[in-house]
This record gives C-alpha cells, sequence and structure tokens, in this order.
C-alpha cells in the first residue's frame, strides 16, 4: 500500500544552497599515487584485453584510493548526495583508454549499468549532432542544448569531463528531498499526483512489443525513506501523444512547480567540471540540469566538450519499487537501435 | 490553467443524509391532469408515426406540467442535485410506448446524448445476459450486478422505472461536493490526482482510431464551480491494461478513498424505485449505485427488474471543459457495434 508521507524530511538529505555551498565538503582529491594505482589499473587490463565490464572489484584492487570513493559513495548516498572527485588521470589518454580508467573507478563506485537501448554501460555526453530534443527520438546526452531539472534512472550518475567546452555547460545540483519539503509546505494538493506517476517517452528505445511510453513515479516512500526520480520534461510532454492522450492541466501544473522550486536561486549550487573532474549525483535524492554549451557564440553548435558517463547502481542500495525507477537496473535492449557514435 | 480548490464547497449542493432525508423535499407528483397531457403528448407523436427525438420541446408543450418538470431541473442544477418524479404514466404501455412517454418528458429535462457506441438516446437498464462486469465489453446497464459508486458522463441521468426486481435493486445517491470537502479534510495530498484524471476502459465502444481506453478527471473547478465525473471503478481498474500498463498505488488509493467516503452512513441516502417512479440524479455534484437485484434468491439472474435511462444535458447547463467529462455530449459511434438488445 502506498504512504504518502507528510512530515518534512530531515538530515543531510535535505538541504539549501548554504548548506553546501562550501564545496570542501563534498570534494575528493586523487593524489598522485591514487592516480598512479588507477592508471595502472587501467594500463593492465587494456594490456590483457580484457572488457573492463567483465571484471569484478575484487580483481581490480586499489589499495591506495578504494577507501576514497567508499565515503565518496557513502556521502552520496547517506549524506547529501553530492560528491566531485578531482583528479581522475585521463590526461593524455585516447577516448578507449579514458573509458577504461573510468570503469576501474566505475568499479569502486558500485554496479555500472546499460543507459541506453544498446546497452552502452559508457556514454559520451557531447553534441552528436543527430539533432535537438524536440525530436521524437533524441536523448539528452546527444545535444549541446540546455537542460532542465532531472535526475538519471540508477542510484547514481557519475560525470567523467574530458574536455570542456568554450563557453556554457555549467552544472546545477539541487536537493529533491528539499524540492518536497517546500511541496509539502506550498503545494501538499500536488503530493499524491507525484506518487501516482506520469508517462515518459522512450525516445524509440522501447523494448520489443511494449508501447512508446512508461509510467514512473516522481516520489515514492517506502522504508522510511522517500526516494525521487524527475525524468527530463521533455520525455514527459512528449509521451502523451505517443500514446494518444495529451498532459492534463494538472500535471503540467504538478511538473511546473517541482521544476520551480528546484530553480529558486536558495536551494541549487552550481559548478564546472574541468578535465578530470568527476561530477556524481545521487539520483535518488537529488536532481540536475546543465547550461546549453558551445563553441560559438551563437550556441549553435560544439566539438569539444566532452563528458562520459556511467550509471551506478550502489551495493545493498535502498530498496524501492521498481514503479519508483522503471530503468534503475538499466534499459532493455530497444526495439530499434540507434547509430553508433 | 488548472486551479485546485483549497476551500469547502458550500452551500446546498454539499449535503449530507441528514439534510436530504426528508424526501418530500426533492419529490415532485404528477397529478392526473399532468399524467394525462403527456399521455396524450406520446399518443399524438406515435399516431404522427414521429420519432420523439426529432422533435423540439416547443412542439410537445405540457402545459400543466412544464413548470414542474423546470423547478425539478433547477432543484437538480443549483440544489440537492436529486429529484424524484412520481407518477410518470407508463402503467399498461408497450415498451415502445413506453419510450416515448419518457421521450416527451426528456425534451422538458433537456437535450439527450447518445449513451452508447450505437448511438441509443433510451436504454434499457436490465439483466442483458451477456456476461458481466469484469468481461471486457460490458456496461454497467446491461448486469444485474451491483454497481459502486459513480456518475454518469452528461449533466443528468433519469431512471424510469418499468418493473422492479423480486429483491435488490435499491438506489443510492451521495454528494460529490461533500465528498470534495471531507477529501481537504482528510486526504488534501489527493486532490491534484483527482485533477490529473484518470484513464477509463472503452469497454470496446471507442471510436474508430481511437485508444481503447480514454483520461478523465474526477473534480475539474472552472468559474468558481466544482464539478465532478467519478465513472464505473471496473472500467478504471481494466483500463491501464488494455494501454499496456498498470494501475499505480496512488491511483488506487485515491479511488478507493473517495469510494468510502461516499459509502459512509452518514454520507449517502437511499430509495428504491417502483414503477412509474423516475429518479434523476445530476452528474456534475453527486455519485450514485445501486445494489444488486435479482428474481432469485442466488442472485444468479434477473428477468423482471426494467428501468429504462436518458442521459440529459441542460439547457444554459455549467461551462467546463471536456476532459471533465469526455461523453458529456454524449459517446461517439464506436468502431464495433454491440449487438442490438
Amino acid at each position: 500500500m502506498t504512504h504518502i508521507l507528510k512530515e518534512p524530511v530531515t538530515g543531510p538529505s535535505a538541504w539549501r544552497r548554504a548548506d553546501v555551498e562550501d564545496s570542501s565538503q563534498w570534494t575528493y582529491i586523487l593524489d598522485e599515487k591514487m592516480r598512479k594505482e588507477i592508471l595502472e589499473s587501467a594500463e593492465k587490463i587494456a594490456a590483457n584485453g580484457d572488457d573492463v565490464w567483465s571484471l569484478s572489484r575484487t580483481s581490480v584492487p586499489l589499495s591506495r584510493s578504494a577507501d576514497l570513493f567508499a565515503r565518496c559513495v557513502d556521502e552520496l548516498e547517506n549524506g547529501r548526495g553530492l560528491a566531485m572527485v578531482r583528479g581522475v588521470p585521463i590526461e593524455g589518454l585516447s577516448l578507449e583508454e579514458a573509458h577504461t580508467v573510468f570503469g576501474v573507478v566505475g568499479l569502486h563506485l558500485g554496479k555500472a549499468v546499460p543507459q541506453n537501448g544498446r546497452g552502452d554501460r559508457v556514454v559520451s555526453i557531447k553534441d552528436h549532432g543527430i539533432g535537438r530534443l524536440n525530436s521524437k527520438t533524441v536523448r539528452g546526452y546527444q545535444t549541446n542544448e540546455a537542460l532542465p531539472f532531472h535526475s538519471d534512472a540508477p542510484d547514481i550518475a557519475a560525470l567523467l569531463c574530458l574536455q570542456q567546452a568554450q563557453q556554457g555547460g555549467e552544472f546545477y545540483v539541487a536537493s529533491a528531498m528539499q524540492i518536497y519539503n517546500t511541496l509539502l509546505e506550498e503545494a501538499p494538493e500536488l503530493l499524491g499526483l507525484y506518487y501516482a506517476g506520469i508517462f515518459y517517452d522512450y525516445r524509440g528505445e522501447e523494448p520489443p512489443g511494449e508501447p512508446p511510453a512508461y509510467k514512473n513515479a516522481i516520489f515514492g516512500y517506502h522504508n522510511n525513506q522517500l526516494t525521487c526520480r524527475y525524468f527530463l520534461r521533455q520525455f514527459a510532454d512528449s509521451a502523451p501523444a505517443k500514446l494518444g492522450f495529451f498532459q492534463s492541466e494538472a500535471e503540467k501544473l504538478a511538473l511546473d512547480t517541482f521544476e520551480e522550486i528546484a530553480a529558486r536561486e536558495e536551494n541549487y549550487v552550481s559548478m564546472r567540471l574541468a578535465p578530470g573532474d568527476m561530477q556524481l549525483v545521487d539520483d535518488n535524492i537529488t536532481v540536475h540540469r546543465r547550461a546549453a554549451y558551445s563553441d560559438e557564440a551563437d550556441g549553435a553548435t560544439d566539438t569539444t566538450r566532452h563528458l562520459l558517463r556511467l550509471w551506478i547502481n550502489v551495493e545493498n542500495g535502498r530498496e524501492f519499487p521498481q514503479f519508483v525507477s522503471t530503468h534503475r537496473w538499466g534499459m532493455k535492449r530497444a526495439a530499434t537501435v540507434q547509430q553508433k557514435d
């Protein structure tokens, strides 16, 4: 039976900007020895011709840095849901080598899951030059457009910066727990609607025989824990028509209200990644967005900025029904598979 | 922009049992002269070979009883939403003759609209012997089962009793406005969900090319008036699977809560119709249900009870968006047309 939480969320997960503005609280710096062991692990995997995703954490031990990643995951899951790791060793590496370094780090964060209908565990966040989010099949990681506040499907999204754009691309994070507390105070009549869930467009990545959109809750409360998933607004807005319906005004109001609260200046922090920075956000308790980015003054295209993304589920993570995050354990194989990048 | 009402509804529409228990407040009795003019009008229409639905109200004047029907409609729309007219002259008439009498009365209530995908303006509420409501195509008026609280699509539902069952068939009415007031007090977190709407099964009567279910609000607030539509729970429960989805727990909670409040003893009144009784309910402000009925002690079948139903929109009725009652103006022609009764 569903339980709609009517008390504010307390503890470090319900933060405002002022609580997290001192980024040293959630920043972890890899020292030279840590960088060296990560790089050497990656080189060894490459020399053996192994696929990093076929390996277990214990087979890739990091005696110096494993503890840092464990503290980082603890901060994500049980703290503010926000962490930055600086100094990931990617300087001078090929894209394939950087993938392997990211894989080594990923093994120490948790279990990486497929992020699209093709089964990719690492995706490139860059301007893929295949169109805009208002098209019917494009996803956020494939464009250089601004993205509104949203969460990703698994427990944690990890973004590793390889190159930054000439301009833009700032990253913003807000606490979904604090958004809930504000909703409880200002718009309690909308709460049930978030628990009931809305439809999200698969963007052409639906598994064979399934409808072109899926239903997902925005908030769920289980085992005394509130969990949030707020997927991209564009997917919520394009889903109803794909199903032959329309978005009701109350649904639009609920989405607008959530985003308006997230976007209040007192509620979010912003940052800009430099090469080697790894930004981590906990999707259970935070939402994030990014600014548009470009090499050009007109913002049209970008050929520079390049992040890699992992979707990670932590070990012994919180339990909640699949309805709270349909694709927490990764996207299934799609009926139609998109072109290779 | 949607507005979610956060104040209780006031006035006669928000009633409890104690406010309406004296049925003389909302009972209208046709005297012998009224009965005679209605019967004579119907006989004249039949003698001319006219279809009553092709006629206008002005062409079928009722100099003695028109005012009674006007007061009745005013009580429905602006009062308690509940009325009983006693003494409709149907004794000894054939079914076709009773249809015409009902049509004459209907013209003086408002505009009758099609109630199914076949375009019928009068439907027979009886045990059609075509199965149960848990089947995929059966509608409430076609079975002898108990029906939970619900509303019909137009402003007014008028039920004319031709014959009553040996047992059962009691009719219950509750104020949807009072249900709203209780929700506001006890479960305000669910309100937005009712405005957002849920899906209802077409039961095979979808217009060509449309999905097998439609989305409809439960409450809507427009022009300072709250309007309710609560369609049959069975249709809400069977719709998601037809679309390839599921009913979320929060949606189930919202439906359960609505029905639990309606079913509280202090909230509804009950009655049992006798031949010639016409029960009227205003679907904008009330919900109704009926008990199972049967000729048999085991409740299996019924060959006796027979009501006729009209769906009526009143002249200059309240305005609200189509989403609040998708079929207020009648059902469109269905892709698949059911068998004639």
